[in-house]
Parts: C-alpha cells; structure tokens; sequence
C-alpha cells in the first residue's frame, strides 16, 4: 500500500505537515512523562501475586520432599519446584534445575560456561577462535548482550511469522563449526509475538550442526502468557527432538518472571540426560544450592500446571485491554495512510511496529522529546543495528490504561510527522 | 609433648589397642549414623528467623526507596538492602551490591568474570597463561573448588593464628605477575577458627601486586559469628587500604548464610568505586535484577547491625555449648594423650583438629567405619592435598548436643585407636 503522504499534492502535504507539526507542539507543551519502553508488568499484575506472601508464615513446615527448604540442600531445587517447572514446559523433572530468580541468568550462565570451560568436555569456545551466535532478529535485545559481552560474534537471521528462516539457519548451522548457539523465544517471540510453527520446531530438532557442542537457547518465556483463553500452540522441543532420534541440541528455558515477581520468581533450564548432568556439574562449583524459600512460596501459591493457567487468566484480564488498545489505536490512526504494519500477537508482552524504512529512529527520538519513551530503535537488533531501521518494539503491559492511551497517541502523531517529514524531504 | 604411646612399654601398648579395638568393636556394632561434615546451621537455627515469614502479607507494602521490591529495577539491590549489608561490614553502601543469596555464587561469578573477561578491562586471564591463586590452607574446599574449576592454579599458603603468613604472600604477590588473587575468610578462618590481627590486615592492604589485576577475596563470611558477647575484632580491610592509600584491591563478600537461612539469605559484594563499577557493569548484562523481596524480608527481619547483632546472640546461645562440648571433649579425652591438638574459636562454624603427620585419612575412615561423618581429610587443602595428613575439620553445628556428644566420643576413640596403631606399626 503507498503512504498517503506520496500520493498527496505538495499543498496538501505541507498543509498535512503544519497540522502535524501544531498536534506535536500541543503535546510537547504538555511535558508529558510516559514509559512504553521495557516488558514490565504493571502494578495490578504484580498485585496478583502478593497473596503468595500469605502462605508462608513462622509457624509453616518448610519441609519438601524430606528436604528443608530454610537450609542447604537440594542442589537442583525443590522437589517440588521442579515438579511444577517440568509441568508448566511438560518435559520430566529430572531433567529440569531450578536455580534463581532469573532465566537470562541461567543462559548468561551456560554461555559462560561454554565459553570459559566448554560444552559437556568440549573445547571451551574461547579457545575456538571467533564463534558465532545466530540471533533471530528483531529479537531480544538482553539475548544478544549477553553473547555480546562474550566477544561472540551475533549474526542476525531473518525472522517470519513462523519463526526464524529455517533455510538460512540450517545453513549456517549445519556447514560453520564456528556457530554454536541460537537464540530462540520460540512463543509469542519479543519483540514479534508469533509463535513457531510445528514445522519449525520441527527443523530446529532435525539439525545436524557443524559444531558438536552447538547449542539451541531455547527461552521459553512466554510458554503461559495467553491474552485468550485459546492460546498459541508451541509443539514441544523436547518431544520433537525425540521424534528426530535428536538430544544434547537444546537447553530449555523459563521462569516465572512474568507470572509472579518479576525479577523475584523462580527459574529453570532443562535438558538432555547428558546436558543437565554438564550444567548439574558447572552449578556445583558455583554454589552450595539454590534459594529455595521463594521455591516453596511459589509451589504454595501456584500449585501445578492448572494453578498457573487459573493464575495467568489474571493477567490475561489485565493486559488484554491493553493489547486490544494498541490495536485499536493503531488501526483507527494509521491503518488507513499506508506507512506503517504491526503486529497482533495472541500472547507475550510485545508488540512489533514497522515503519517505512529510516523512520525508526526518528520515531523514537520526536516521541522522546513529545514525552514518550520507547525502546530504543534497533535495540532489537544485534550490536543495536537495525539495517532497515523500521523496528519499534511496543510494549505495552506497564502504563496504566489511561497513560497508554496517550502514549499511543502521541506515538501515532510521531509516526506520522515523520512519515510526512520523510515525504516532505524527498521532494525536496 | 610426646605420645602417651610412644612411651607405653609394648606390653602397655598391645593392651590398650585391645582395649581401644574393643570400644570400636562395640561402637560399630550399634551402626550410628552421625555428621559433623559440613557447616550447617541446626534446625534450631534457622527456626530462630522464621518470625521474618510472618512480616511480609499480602498487605505489605513492598516500596523500598521509591522502588517497588516485587518488579525489575534495582540491579543493586534495593536501598535498605544496601544500608544493611554496608553497615554489617562497615563500609559506604555505594560500594556494595546485594544479588543472590549466596556469596560463594558472587565469589565464583568474580572469578568467572576475571577469567573469561578479564578484571577492568586488563587482558581475561584465560589469555595470559597459567594463572595462580593463593590459598592460605588450610581452608575453606569450596573457595578452592572455584578457581580449580578454571584450572587456576591453586598454591597453598601456611596459616598462623594471625592469618596467612604474610612474607610469604607478599614474596608471592609481589614478585610473580601470574598470582591473580588470594582467597581469605579473615574473621573466624574456616577451619581454624582465627581471626587475622590487624598487622596482617595492614600486609593485605600494603600489598604492592606485580599483576595489576590481583585481587583479594575478602571472604567475611563470619562477620557477626561470634559465640561470645566480647567476638573476635577484625580491622575493616577498607578502612586499612584508605591508610596505606591504596584502592582496587579488594573485593569484600558477606551474606546471611549463616544469619537467616543457608541458601536463601542475602549476598553481597563491596569493593572501591573502579570495582564496582566494572562488576556492575559485568552484572548488567547476566541478568536484569537481583530478587528483591527476600532482600525487603530481611531487611523488616533484621532492620540494622544492631538487630543483627541481637539475633547473632541467639544463634550464639544455640551453638555455644556445642563448641564447649566439643573443647571439652577433647580436653577431657584427648589433653593428655600428646598425639593431638585443636583451636579455640571464639566465633565462626569450624573446629581444625591436628592429628599426628600421615593419620588424619585413617581418622576419618576408621570414625565413618563406626558411623559419624567427618569433613573429608584433605578437603581443607587446595586439591585435596593435605601434606601432611593431619588436619580435620570439625563442624560441631548441625547436630543435637546428644548427637555431637556421641559423634565426639567415637571421634575420640578413632583418633586414639589410629594413633596407637601407628604406634605399634612403627615398632614392628
């Protein structure tokens, strides 16, 4: 569709572009201080979980599975955190850790330690010469720091509305020995919100990678975070992989982040037989066990799988308005002017806008001076480089409903000043 | 003094083995199963703060300095957090991160960081050859264990009752670029139970490094340890660094282990501003934040170091006459016998037996032969290595007094039983 702006006769435009320009000043003059920046839950959703501070008082048994959840012990978690993690990924327990409150942590973790140490008795990859990271991209911009940080070198893969290009992953993995990981947020992706399709998923278990100690991040984040009570379907890594005769391909990651506390959940990876026992291995150096006090309030509070699909039906009720806003906003002021596409995701915390090519960064800079802060552009790019620069990630989940109606407005005006800007520019 | 067996004419000898065989015989005939392995508060203890699950409700508001403790924010740590950890060790809260809940973790992720990254920005030390790391030993295994984990090489280092011998360290130190780090626990050393005086202290802080990435770790895990109302004093190692105008040296550790709950305290780091700031930006990129509602939980349990000292009296009370029984357990059986000695803490979680050279594996052999676990021999030296064969870790804390009187007692038997066998192995 051709933007509204090109088809316009220059007096129009330049009509369109002083209207813009005085809607802009208005909110400018407002000192407006609005956030839509990062994937937080707001207050009410946090609020949901605050009963679990009831169930645990100085008169509780902490005891779990024999074990005392108030003392060392445990190394790979509570018996019965590891029950409920198994469940919500629908994999077996005894080929889950929970450690942490943090999941990026684990993954910083297992990229440390194949890193500086190897995979399962491999050659640690900084004695590899330069290895190299696939990141799906857009993507999450904290994924490709952590490898960053490591000096590993990020190449970005296209992404499409069913995951990754898989040809183009096949490729690199299956010929370069220097690619040893993906990075993957296989439902509801950030900054997207699709979900792969079984063929997908079905690709990532039958790869043949170059490099025996090439590793899938498979960062579940969202595996429960429906906005309906029909969610998005994610078939099984795990059962896929059994069904390619595959293992030692895919560690599995999740937390609670975005279902209790964020920042103060419970965390996990799971893995093949052989890769829990590497990880299991690499964990003992590094510490006598896992807290296990907010383990045990979490199995309290959650209970099982059930507890938790009852509990993100909340949030679901919470955040649904606000995704529904976003496309409401959206569709009614910029549907019809052909410069911009987003997304209508099902689930996660996010939202992908794409505008014209070159806009991205103009976008977020005038909405930052109109009061809005974004995501920075390209944040969702390797290295921050966006090479079309027309990714904006929305994240909508923190604002209250009121805020991001106005965020969402003023963000639409931004869109379009430079939109117009842009048309303006190359007449002239 | 001389063994009592030594001088025991071989008649004397052959009938006190029989007698001692005899007490084993019917030790091992009433299949005990005692630990005095590891270092574990008792169930007593840690019943002493679980009054802090009571403090948090659903109600509770959960703001902390303006950040709310149940979202992101605080990569810190929140506020109070800070203040409290700070205090305990006396130093600035600006020079202190809390993350986690276990400050072995924070030591390893140091380590890690240095090997894998390299310390404010000099080279990793995975690219500068074999590294080596002091460790005043006998010691504390799982400091060791991390930086074997990294193939670090692991030096011992003799201990005095002040510490570490310094001119020692200091030739150590200061001639060799390959030395990257000492491990110490200054207050209450694990095993031995000492306390490092302060011309020690003002060694470590006069250290002049050849290798400009050198650092202490300053592992003051029994700050508040003391089993008497008058505790060991520690000179604060920052305040020694700021007289010998020195910086970037240290890296300090503490948590409430030992205070709350084993494994679900809180941890924390101190070090100069250069340091932390390069660990603050090293722990950007592993994870968003640390969890934050144990940390609000301790600090409505424990409030200030006056609070932690009042509940350090408590631990006190519990664990004090399991360190006199164990004193006079050994006065009693042991004092006059000339085949052994022990330290006196007066704070801490350790006893540090000596036996005679080449007995301390047949000790902890011939006690799990008549049912008590001890600390493996060795395990105190950096790859199990004791040179000696002569050192045991007592860990008199996580039994009953009942227990520990009887883990005691067949000790005993086994420590002389040993000895006198070796007496009469040497005679034939």
């Amino acid at each position: 569709m051709a933007s509204v702006y090109h088809s316009m006769s220059d007096a129009d435009l330049d009509q369109e572009l002083a209207q813009l320009e005085a809607e802009a000043e208005a909110l400018r003059a407002r000192n407006l201080a609005l956030d839509m920046a990062r994937g937080k839950p707001s207050r009410e959703q946090t609020d949901l979980s605050k009963p679990m501070l009831d169930l645990l008082t100085g008169e509780t048994d902490l005891t779990d599975g024999g074990i005392p959840a108030d003392n060392y012990f445990a190394p790979d978690g509570l018996p019965s955190a590891r029950a409920l993690a198994a469940e919500i990924i629908g994999v077996d327990a005894a080929h889950v850790i929970v450690n942490g409150s943090s999941s990026l942590n684990l993954m910083h973790d297992l990229v440390a330690h194949a890193y500086a140490l190897g995979v399962c008795g491999h050659d640690p990859w900084c004695t590899q010469g330069q290895v190299k990271f696939l990141c799906p991209a857009p993507g999450y911009d904290r994924h490709f720091t952590v490898t960053a940080h490591y000096g590993i070198e990020n190449i970005p893969v296209a992404m499409t509305p069913d995951g990754p290009d898989m040809d183009e992953v096949a490729r690199l993995v299956e010929t370069d020995p220097q690619v040893k990981g993906i990075w993957c947020v296989p439902k509801y992706s950030n900054p997207q919100g699709c979900t792969y399709s079984d063929e997908t998923v079905r690709r990532f278990a039958a790869l043949k990678p170059a490099a025996p100690d090439f590793r899938i991040f498979w960062d579940n984040a969202y595996a429960v975070h429906d906005l309906y009570d029909t969610g998005d379907e994610l078939l099984n890594i795990f059962d896929a992989l059994a069904e390619a005769g595959a293992a030692d391909l895919v560690y599995e990651f999740a937390s609670t982040a975005k279902v209790t506390f964020p920042g103060s959940g419970m965390a996990w990876v799971a893995a093949s037989d052989a890769d829990i026992a590497d990880i299991r291995s690499h964990f003992a150096a590094m510490r006598v066990c896992p807290e296990k006090i907010s383990q045990f309030a979490h199995v309290a509070f959650l209970r099982d799988a059930a507890g938790v699909r009852a509990h993100m039906r909340k949030h679901a009720a919470v955040i649904r308005p606000r995704f529904e806003l976003v496309e409401r906003k959206f569709a009614e002021g910029l549907a019809d002017l052909g410069i911009a596409t987003w997304t209508h995701p099902r689930g996660g915390y996010f939202v992908l806008f794409n505008g014209p090519h070159g806009s991205a960064k103009a976008i977020v800079a005038l909405a930052k001076e109109l009061g809005v802060t974004l995501t920075g552009a390209g944040a969702t790019w390797p290295y921050g480089n966006d090479p079309c620069d027309s990714d904006i990630r929305i994240a909508p989940t923190f604002p209250t409903l009121e805020e991001l109606a106005e965020a969402l407005d003023v963000f639409i005006v931004a869109v379009k000043l430079v939109c117009a800007r842009m048309e303006r520019a190359a007449r002239s």
